[in-house]
């Protein structure tokens, strides 16, 4: 008997390729950021509270995108733009970056490079592989998400970074020409993510749709996301819920 | 002890990534090809030669590439090169295309997705990943490479297929816009290849070199890259012998 792939009922396509955000959703960010900026901090005698510095670092992710996504300033990958964003997360703690080593903050800056994996995404990843193309569809680059995958043990097969779409999430093409590599339509290819916007975006686009909720990527006091805030083809708590939710 | 990777003589670097020409070096395209071939002739009541069909259908590859080289004509994926070259290959054989089933011929068409890797392909992968990148760096586009990757068990850590340079070997950009992707510089990157001509031409893009000898890859009678025709950093007769002589 061969393998019934998920039919999406919102596209009335069987999917053939699962497709995840990274951060956030197969990857804890705050508490691989946060234990690099402690040890940095310590290296450098510094006193930094490494937990509010890793969300002010990431807060400033979305608007930086945004003059890319605004067309007001032409492609820069995100590796680009998490350096210019740590100069300003050091000034907002009170902590002058050209008085730093250039060597120290670029491999500061590769952190996002190598953060630890949710505890079951290798296990999920490895699982839905078995009858599914899987992959990344993150606003990281390539280079990122190879070190990621490397570092976590994240079973891809294929990496499509956002440098070789040039565009980021959530705008239609990041879905489409990641889409399109695949040799895939939209309908076939399910995004999975802890982001209740970047699922409107992907089934916007023509993609199904899974919510994987992560109610500590934001730490404790967590308020956004917590759960799904449509109506979206699957819902699971973790990565290997996902995998058998598809029969994988 | 950390793992010393190889330094290029040539280069002057040390290898990080070492990319694998794939038609002829990481899998065997004659035979796979030839197989469908013949199942393809019998299925639609067809008498054909299938090796010598596989080899004028792969004859066609370099012509159909150099138009879109010399910018006659604008970049198309090697699987729409592949369709084309079909046809005329049937017709050189007698057979009208136009006769048979689209879908059939279609299917026949992505046998170039399902071909075989030489004996040695999946364990020397595996074995150089354990310190090094591995990847493809083919004419092949990325849906090709990654359908082919699944189908023969090629463990690579990360895709870039020629739909994401936009452009074909030996052109320069193929070798210099793939290492870009990695991040890495060319020097960096060690091309793995089956054929002099490829390894010529990224030893001049800037890339460490690794002949691998296929003294099969065209059948029995194989004239041309029979040896190494210069002096290429690492020279070896199988991938697992090219993971030895790496330190992997």
């Amino acid at each position: 008997m061969g393998f019934e792939p998920y039919r999406s009922p919102s596209t009335g396509r069987p999917v053939r390729a699962v497709l995840f955000d990274t951060f956030g959703t197969v990857v804890d960010w705050r508490t691989g950021v946060a234990r690099e900026v402690a040890a940095f901090a310590t290296a450098h005698g510094h006193t930094l509270d490494a937990h509010a510095f890793a969300d002010h670092w990431r807060a400033l992710y979305q608007p930086a995108m945004e003059a890319i996504r605004s067309g007001t300033r032409g492609f820069v990958t995100l590796d680009t733009l998490h350096r210019e964003n740590l100069d300003q997360a050091l000034r907002q703690h009170g902590v002058e970056p050209d008085r730093l080593d250039t060597a120290a903050l670029e491999e500061l800056n590769t952190s996002w490079h190598r953060l630890p994996a949710w505890p079951d995404s290798v296990e999920g990843l490895a699982s839905i592989r078995r009858h599914y193309v899987v992959g990344p569809l993150s606003n990281g680059n390539t280079s990122l998400l190879l070190d990621m995958a490397r570092n976590a043990g994240l079973p891809w097969d294929v990496i499509i970074g956002s440098d070789m779409t040039r565009t980021y999430k959530p705008l239609p093409h990041a879905y489409l020409r990641t889409a399109g590599f695949l040799d895939l339509e939209p309908g076939e290819v399910m995004l999975a993510a802890a982001h209740n916007s970047d699922l409107r975006a992907a089934r916007e686009a023509g993609l199904a749709t899974a919510f994987i909720a992560r109610p500590t990527e934001h730490g404790p006091g967590q308020t956004a996301d917590l759960a799904p805030e449509g109506d979206w083809d699957l819902v699971a708590s973790s990565i290997t819920e996902l995998a058998d939710r598809l029969g994988a």
